[in-house]
């Protein structure tokens, strides 16, 4: 079958000619329907992130899948149900992390993942997953469950956030996304159908007329112009804001997010900057006003089924308009290419493999 | 009565003798038994920290405080019930926060805190509060009750600190107070009594023999030399830690915190360092860190009646050498200057205004 993938030898994406897999016991077989693109693909295309799996010299691209059942394999999932597989898997053998169902929160070492490190990913024309990791996605969500993963990311890093402040009566009030890729917009669309928050920032670094300033505006959000208004002078140009969603993985914008929070605010990071970059901070300055105002950060990587579960939901509870204007172009396994493709005009990218 | 005060044109404490309060309505008056003295004190002293109440020229010092009920006023309180008040009043009228009974989750302009900043403290004869503050301690506790309020801070940051890892199963093992000042001791004697943590550790920077690290030793912790181990090499020379309590008020370890703490662990940041401290963090590596190995921050300061009851619980926990090692002197209103002594064989001292 169809697969795409990098080599050891050749880092470009490909289509190469890989078995069909059997499922195991515990396993179903899905035939692929869309596999989305994020940035990680192409960290990982670019050889700073991830990995091979152990003793192959190739590895299959993607970890933002949708499909369908084709051989349930005696486990409890249908023929014909459209599913979306979580990324992490056991290295070898199970552990406590997957074994209570937080993958998510296991340390290095204790998880691979698939199409990022140590696991093929899913885009090919059939993968096998155990059952346990294969969350249900409604028929009419199957065209767009490529995003239920990225969803699924914002869902998790949410539930900390809140989890962080649930000592105390917290109602917050404004809500900041650091970034404008794929996954900061469909975060500020998923904020917007909360109803938690009054108000919402979108902070990037593009010129008007731009897609992605597009959909902040019509979310009814405000666009933050960083070259404008640095993350520091947000509460001064609009408002102390309860929530910050960093998504861009420059490493400024987490010691910044402080300066941006009000008090009782929390910060979820997301982002994953290159490692090595020294600079200076105002350290006690940040340190005082995170103590005396109560703020809170978390770091936040990856997702479990719950997660994914939240996110079906999430997307569902979106505007039709959101999707039209994040999924930029869904191409073929002919036109693959273009689906790596990351210039001003693209969103949010997938590759089809098949219809439902 | 006699009460002990600075004056906006002397800064050194002394007895004043100040009209004995009436209590108003919804008011107990309370006679003092004794009164804590903490590093907070010695910020206001020196000025760096508070304020005077509007309109005084002095201000009372002292908001660790334990007293008895002089006149309950038609309040719930009894005639010589023990009591320990709490710190944050509202400034003019009430506010959400305090209607809440969240104070100590207010922000700046919605507050005022006795003995600090903007109302007069409890090293008095006797003092006057709302019954709502008060906040009953065992008559076998009246003696330690000028801990409530410091073991009330611990309690809070606990609260934050677990709650922010309240979304997953947690299960901390190791915890590292940074500071053997009475606080961090305090702290490190509660984590030992709430049997979460396996191993112990307490970083100070003093040499042997010393009165501080035989608390540690009595405690079973360990104790780190941050001369010999920096808070980044915790883990490497120890291990990895679950929990870290900063109460050092030094900036550095706020992000070193991050490099000390094991994966899915989480840094409660008391401490309050002095403003306009600039220096170079290793930016990058700390955000990637965070994310990937999914950390939490939490600031903390003050403590509400819950966190009040808390502490009282906690403190009836505590083994009686505890106590007895903590206190180094307890001083009568003539030699109220000792309590403001800080040398190497000080750890916690309190002034006595009167006995049970």
């Amino acid at each position: 079958m169809d697969a795409i993938a990098v080599t050891r030898d050749d880092r470009t994406p490909r289509v190469v000619d890989v078995p069909r897999p059997d499922p195991g016991p515990g396993e179903a077989l899905v035939r692929t329907l869309r596999v989305g693109v994020d940035g990680t693909d192409h960290e990982v295309i670019a050889g700073d992130h991830g990995g091979f799996p152990e003793g192959d010299d190739h590895l299959v691209l993607g970890h933002e899948a949708v499909g369908v059942v084709e051989d349930p394999n005696g486990t409890v999932l249908n023929a014909g149900q459209v599913v979306a597989p979580t990324v992490r898997r056991p290295p070898d053998g199970n552990n406590e992390y997957f074994r209570r169902g937080e993958p998510d929160m296991a340390p290095g070492g204790e998880y691979v993942e698939r199409g990022i490190d140590g696991a093929h990913g899913f885009m090919a024309e059939y993968f096998t997953s155990s059952a346990d990791h294969l969350v249900s996605v409604p028929d009419a969500l199957a065209d767009l469950g490529f995003l239920v993963e990225p969803a699924s990311i914002t869902e998790k890093a949410l539930e900390l956030a809140y989890a962080a402040r649930s000592s105390f009566d917290w109602t917050p009030d404004a809500a900041l996304v650091l970034g404008n890729g794929s996954l900061g917009l469909l975060t500020l669309a998923m904020l917007d159908a909360r109803d938690d928050f009054e108000s919402l920032y979108c902070l990037g670094r593009r010129d008007r007329p731009d897609p992605t300033i597009d959909v902040v505006d019509r979310l009814g959000a405000t666009y933050v112009d960083s070259r404008e208004t640095p993350v520091p002078d947000v509460p001064a140009v609009h408002e102390p804001v309860d929530f910050v969603y960093e998504a861009t993985g420059h490493a400024k914008h987490a010691f910044e997010t402080i300066e941006a929070l009000a008090p009782n605010g929390v910060g979820a990071l997301l982002g994953v900057p290159e490692a090595g970059w020294e600079f200076e901070v105002a350290g006690s300055d940040l340190h005082r006003e995170f103590v005396l105002e109560n703020k809170a950060l978390v770091g936040s990587v990856n997702s479990n089924v719950d997660h994914f579960e939240g996110a079906v939901d999430a997307l569902q509870a979106l505007p039709g308009w959101v999707f039209d204007d994040l999924v930029t172009g869904v191409y073929e396994l002919e036109a693959f290419r273009r689906a790596f493709d990351d210039d001003e005009t693209t969103i949010k990218t997938a590759v089809q493999f098949d219809t439902q």
